[in-house]
């Protein structure tokens, strides 16, 4: 099994160990190494990874509850659990769900936002650009079954896999909401769906933080198809098993020469678009605008759970 | 009110004056420079702007008859008036519209273009691109209500605006029509055109120099949304309202790093594109294809005057 | 009649010998020019051209059978004929088509490339190179009227026209296939399909090899215009006179301004192309998935001719 392996042979996971466990100043935190690997087994709490064998294909299963946020702690675990399936080479293909009820995930945790220090937000930054570095190149066919809403860095996800499916609940929202916020969504983001739904649609659905049912994510281009909830898994299924009938080697140069362009820009930029985050997150009005958003998801919450 | 404050700072117009008064040796007119602040206050001929404290809305009328042709005084007096609201804080949004019957604003005035001096081709030019920087990356919420035909340089200035709203009269088009003149699109018409419909409508269009109705307009993504004409108004101020919705500097950050870039590269190759332009303009062979057009025009207009 | 000009003017065609001809050390073969030049009239065995003065309008009519593959001969009489009309002032319109049946043309003649010296692989790249580069930049209007079957080099010479109808028969598809056979598409193939149908429609179709048929190609914008196949001409000939409407100076700096980046960026990186091509395409475990597709095909021929 492609984790066991893994976790055998320590040295398999530099390219992440050396990004997300080096501190601010650049010295490695051995601690923070062996805590990162004790987590990232299968029955981890944040996350399952299935993988079988007889198809090469690879169920990774959110659930860290309320609602699969982007914490640190989760972000590491997502990318040292992509990390061992992309070294396996008997692992072809990756879908990445969420065991949540409505919830794929909601991305970027604001909690870890507020009142945090800036080398706290720095590594949280560092985490969110390390997640999409990889999901976005990676060499596995990626494909998102998107069973519940998918807000912020959780629509960045999705759209760093290949294909996109969502279930087709008139409830669930996806999209880079950033502005609704009061924040900004990184020029990455802003490239990744542009280059899935183009620059127009882009520029008005970031401008106005909009979210999108799923009919209208289908109709804009944010996801690929749509589909009753009880059919996602299976639907995921035959789609990629359709993606697996291409070469691996063609397909993953093809893919490389799609996506390379931004990918090379994040990477030549990384340490000045995380001073960039920490700068504007750590601002005065926008910590206001986050405290006030808080307040409005914890009224939301508490008139819910009295309502009759 | 934001007109008047800005008339009484006149150190408040550097950026607008210092592009536009300058002669093409570099040397300041004074004399124009007068004219130009005479000219900019809220009831001149070519233009009202009314702004509404309440909402922080500003509505900018053109009125230059016949068409709102882009000539150098139109221009001048465009970017007076817009400059003035982009420092007054409190106003948040701008609606572009005409006062004319079925005319928005016809494009680039090209009796301006005939038989004129080098010179003169070039200051027109530079305030062409003086009205599409300003307007393309204003901090404002700007909308077009586009209530009649909208060809070449209006149909950048529609392009300019955050949002577009067409009245559905199919009398009416809108399309960058250049080389159905025999002249051409500059390279920011065709990235503007490009960023609003993409590559390969942006390629047709300006190709066969296509004009498109409010139905075909918004079926390629050139308008946002089309309404009957009495409705026209009220339309743009609940869209405005929408778009004002989102915290400025969230809106306005975003904004810019979609259309950043172009705005660069028409600010770095600035002076380039004006002698470009000229050389252009004033070759016999364009010149001549030019008073071709407009022997046209007044040979059409002719004939509608005599008609039964 | 133009090319009977351009055969009395051996001098006419310096642009592309001196890129056919000469050997990969630079040396020019003067053999092969003697024969390019034979093979390149009208009555040539692999494709016929007529030129009709009145229209300015020629039509290349390919017939190399069984499915006009792009081999180097057959790449040197299309640019030799290409060239020849180009500069040939009276001729304006290009439509190219087949007369085989059900195929316009079959791409890359993979027979070429199988136990082939790397010097031949990387002449044949650079015939296809070369194809690219005139038919892309061509001054003249150029129409693909595909009435057949257009798998990838195929599908690049119809993307690489200015406009693209295609016959209305669902047997036929078109589309840059690569992927399906193992090999890839090059980086102007993948920016010439993206200047069409934008970058998410492009990715997913060079990562799965998708050949559509002719409904999914006009809903894609593959194609312009599907029309039933005995309108085919008659459609193709009604669409140049729309865009010779259009005054040919204004036309072709349109033209240039919309495509001239990619072509630059081949044109800079010629060579690093033909060596990436050569490198890959020589590989042994390329080899062996080629030589696998063409058992297939073998068979599948056979098959069909013990049919009943």
């Amino acid at each position: 099994m492609a984790l066991r392996v893994a976790l055998r042979n320590k040295s398999a996971l530099p390219g992440l160990l050396s990004q997300l466990s080096s501190c601010s100043h650049g010295r490695v935190c051995a601690s923070s190494v062996f805590v990162a690997q004790q987590r990232s087994n299968s029955t981890s709490p944040k996350m399952t990874v299935d993988f079988d064998q007889s198809t090469g294909v690879a169920v990774m299963r959110m659930k860290s509850p309320p609602v699969n946020s982007l914490s640190l702690d989760f972000l590491t675990e997502f990318c040292i659990s992509l990390e061992k399936l992309e070294m396996d080479k008997s692992c072809r293909g990756l879908i990445i769900t969420s065991t949540l009820p409505k919830v794929f995930s909601a991305g970027l945790d604001i909690m870890e936002l507020c009142g945090t220090s800036p080398e706290r937000c720095g590594e949280l930054w560092k985490a969110v650009q390390e997640m999409w570095l990889k999901l976005y190149s990676s060499n596995m066919v990626t494909i998102a079954a998107v069973n519940g809403s998918s807000p912020g860095g959780g629509c960045l996800m999705a759209l760093s896999c290949d294909y996109r499916i969502m279930a087709d609940n008139p409830r669930y929202t996806i999209g880079l909401n950033e502005t609704s916020l009061g924040i900004v969504a990184a020029f990455w983001f802003k490239e990744t769906m542009s280059n899935t739904v183009g620059h127009r649609t882009t520029e008005m659905a970031l401008a106005l933080g909009l979210l999108y049912n799923p009919n209208e994510a289908l109709k804009t281009g944010l996801v690929d198809q749509i589909v009753p909830e009880d059919k996602l898994m299976t639907t995921a299924e035959q789609a990629m098993a359709k993606w697996l009938a291409i070469p691996d080697h063609a397909r993953q140069i093809t893919k490389s020469m799609m996506r390379k362009q931004i990918i090379d820009k994040l990477t030549a930029k990384r340490e000045a678009d995380i001073q960039n985050f920490v700068g504007f997150i750590t601002k005065d009005s926008i910590q206001k605008s986050l405290r006030v958003y808080l307040e409005m998801l914890k009224k939301r919450k508490a008139s819910k759970k009295t309502a009759p």
